[in-house]
């Protein structure tokens, strides 16, 4: 078994030679742009997450892509540590750089290669952002459906590596359900095609494998994105309710009802005044929660879905049901929702976002525990998340100037994701593991199903080269975190065995 | 890197010596049935490919967990591959048995162990059959959407295996897309639990990687599928076309107009007149070819959407659109389409079933391609297919008892393999690769990235004395099969390297 770099021990390592590295690559790849002075390297020591910062040994951007094959053979020989990174908007901190490492910037990579409406796909270069593939699209009445909510900013090959989601994965599945094709090279800079343009590729699925691995098995180079119609149709509703509870059972109701909605979000009290102070969207703020239903597809059916959640929702116990009356307003109603998490920033010096995700049946309960915690640890807690999928942003307000905060808001975040996996959920739902939910790993699995991935990861970087520290935690890691427990039996909420 | 165990040197092998393993399992697991004579093992020397058949060592029909852990603990110590099998009605050979190898029986393993409708999920024994656990689901109002033609007899197991699809995926996804969870055993007998209950698992996506594996990775012991609520109603519309070309641009016109139909399929007019004969589904003889079309939901939203299908279809040329009057008409109409194999096997002698997918643009131009062979073959040809999906079924007719047939009736279908993988698609949608398809894997694939499936394969099973010879072929089979060519750019229809 190949044993993972383990980032921690960065610092014991002996100091790579970056004089020697830096003379490598300017011999082999001359026009390749590096960045190594201190001043350079500073707006890349950290991704979305800015709570952990690492200076880089030294930034490449490559344009081409024999420049990174290239990068990567040199790197490979010299056992230099590789980071790659796409448009750095990811919040569990998967590009944080490495002191000893090279941090590989794909945004150069920023081409449309093809639009092909017959086909209904996008073939793209990694580093072009999320957004501008729909509006490549656009002219075609298509678009690309996975949106996180960074969609203006964020890139495809980030979108892959993180395998992202965002309000309409509900309806329209993550990106893993939304790929084709995928280029990559490999920690040897070879290159492989993950997928194929059919609906299905024999063998194994290495094409799901690699979504969402983090960058641990591959740089992406090229990207085949599905696109669907634009829906002739779009409406949102909003529900305000006086309990978080009857909000979470109303979602269920909704699925239940056999509706399967473009997006079903819901806002608490803290979440919707700080939106409400930021954007104006025209909230209820004396709500103790809200939901927004989007319903999409063909006039018709829209009208009568809307009408039948309408029903669904006042059954609920819904104090108020508004249909956003026209374009303008519906936009509105999502722009406080997409900003919730900068309008949560406004009221608090800092805050801290969970990704959990947890059956549905199962928000009730959660919300609950939520708010237990939050009056144990004397930190606020906003919640704004994807209801509809069960994943939920748990939003922890704290003051990093104020001792002990981080801390505590640290300890808080671990105790709800430790409750996530409790009820039969997971510590990501679509911001990734990265750098910062690695120690959640050791509770989410055990030792024999870390082995398995440590295996893959050797499958197809046996050098232990790309992106190591991130994602899979080292057995050590586990051990010394003592983790590692729940599947052996012992859970962390015994109460919670069986549900 | 490790080297896969080939089947074609299964009786170059120094011969495993049954006697030491009966004893050893004889003492170890006592309560095991085993079968070993000649006439106990006639039965299960082939699956639903009985084209292929090899005679196994030794049958094991385990009925707990613990004997197929000791079981795989025996035979990878005493170094003797085991090839799982389910039910036995894989199309590709994905079951065939080894001289030299235990076949693993999971069929007794057939107990529904959990329906759970406030999570809309089902934990199974994976020798449950497919369609038993939407029967044990119905008095919720749900059902398993993935429903291959041999429903009534495959297991769930056999369809994690093989990632099996059917009519209705189209709309609601293969096998990958309806899976929460599922059990394994590795090859040396140790428990995985790949998956989770809640949207998204962190982590690589082992799931994603496991289904369709063909049971090269591991033993499916238990598995947690997704249920979906019946839909209201479901309406089917049947559409006539004097020519397959204008059938095939129906299918591409149904889809761009936004609507995703439950089941979209196509049949020609030799499968019209067979099953027609067969079944007298009310199907018009004298078209060219006939589609199917399946709109299910709400009452509403079906109606709606049957009067737009049927606007599509005639402004495409169909000379007749008729709606099933009512449910015994609907079944009519699909019992001709799922029982198309059989009833094509009323017409000749034996028939070889092709299971290429290709990007739904091409679907004219390979269906003029395979009517050119078909002729140039002297074989008919009739197609019967998952239109919606560009998951094509040419079933080649021929005669085992006539001189070369078979042969040429093969040599045809690999013709046709790789016209599909020439127009961007692949050799398998929803069979496998098993052991049929093997060698067409070298024209899928190139020896990097077999590579990689290898490497894949060994992290799971270093010692590959998982189902050995299906699937992934070795390096040295493809060498002498003289493929692996379609990604180094020699098409083998270069006229179609841009389309």
């Amino acid at each position: 078994m190949n044993i993972l770099y383990d980032e921690r021990v960065d610092g014991e390592l002996p100091r790579a030679d970056k004089a020697i590295l830096l003379a490598e690559l300017r011999q082999r790849i001359p026009d390749l742009k590096l960045l190594h002075s201190a001043e350079d390297l500073r707006p890349y020591e950290c991704d979305g997450l800015s709570a952990y910062r690492t200076t880089p040994m030294l930034v490449a951007l490559p344009e081409r892509l024999e420049q990174v094959a290239t990068l990567l053979k040199v790197c490979h020989a010299q056992k230099i540590p590789v980071v790659p990174r796409g448009a750095g908007t990811g919040l569990s901190g998967g590009a944080l750089p490495l002191e000893q490492g090279v941090l590989l910037v794909m945004a150069k990579f920023n081409r449309i290669l093809e639009i092909n409406p017959q086909g209904r796909f996008a073939r793209v270069q990694p580093g072009v952002r999320n957004l501008a593939i729909s509006q490549a699209a656009a002219p075609h009445e298509l678009y690309y459906a996975p949106d996180p909510s960074s969609q203006i900013a964020c890139s495809i090959g980030g979108n892959v590596a993180e395998n992202a989601g965002g309000v309409h994965c509900l309806k329209y599945g993550l990106t893993v359900h939304n790929l084709l094709k995928v280029e990559i090279l490999t920690v040897e800079g070879e290159r492989l095609t993950l997928g194929s343009d059919a609906l299905d590729s024999p063998g194994f699925d290495l094409l799901a494998l690699f979504t969402g691995s983090e960058g641990m098995l591959g740089v992406v180079t090229e990207v085949t994105v599905k696109l669907l119609p634009k829906p002739q149709v779009a409406k949102v509703l909003l529900a305000a309710f006086d309990s978080v509870e009857k909000a979470g059972a109303a979602v269920a109701d909704i699925i239940a009802a056999g509706i399967v909605p473009g997006g079903l979000e819901m806002m608490d009290n803290l979440s919707i005044r700080a939106a409400e102070d930021f954007i104006h969207a025209g909230y209820p703020v004396d709500a103790e929660a809200i939901l927004l239903c989007e319903l999409d597809g063909v006039e018709a059916d829209v009208h009568d879905d809307c009408e039948r959640v309408r029903h669904v929702l006042e059954k609920a116990g819904a104090t108020e049901v508004r249909l956003a009356r026209d374009e303008v307003e519906r936009a509105k109603f999502w722009a406080g929702r997409k900003n919730a998490f900068p309008a949560v920033g406004r009221i608090s010096p800092d805050y801290y976002c969970m990704d959990g995700t947890i059956p549905k049946r199962q928000l009730p309960a959660v919300l609950r525990g939520i708010k237990d915690f939050s009056d144990e640890y004397g930190l606020r807690v906003a919640n704004v998340f994807h209801a509809g999928d069960g994943n939920m942003h748990p939003l922890i307000l704290f003051d990093a100037n104020a001792p002990g905060e981080l801390e505590r808001a640290e300890e808080l975040g671990a105790k709800i994701l430790e409750l996530c996996v409790a009820v039969g959920g997971s510590i990501t739902g679509e911001h990734g593991v990265g750098r910062e939910k690695i120690n959640s790993m050791c509770v989410q699995f055990n030792a024999d199903e870390l082995t398995v991935f440590h295996a893959v990861k050797a499958a197809f970087d046996p050098s232990g080269l790309l992106n190591p520290g991130k994602n899979i935690p080292t057995l050590h890691r586990c051990a010394e975190f003592g983790g590692m427990h729940v599947h052996a039996g012992k859970l962390p909420f015994p109460e919670l065995e069986r549900f």
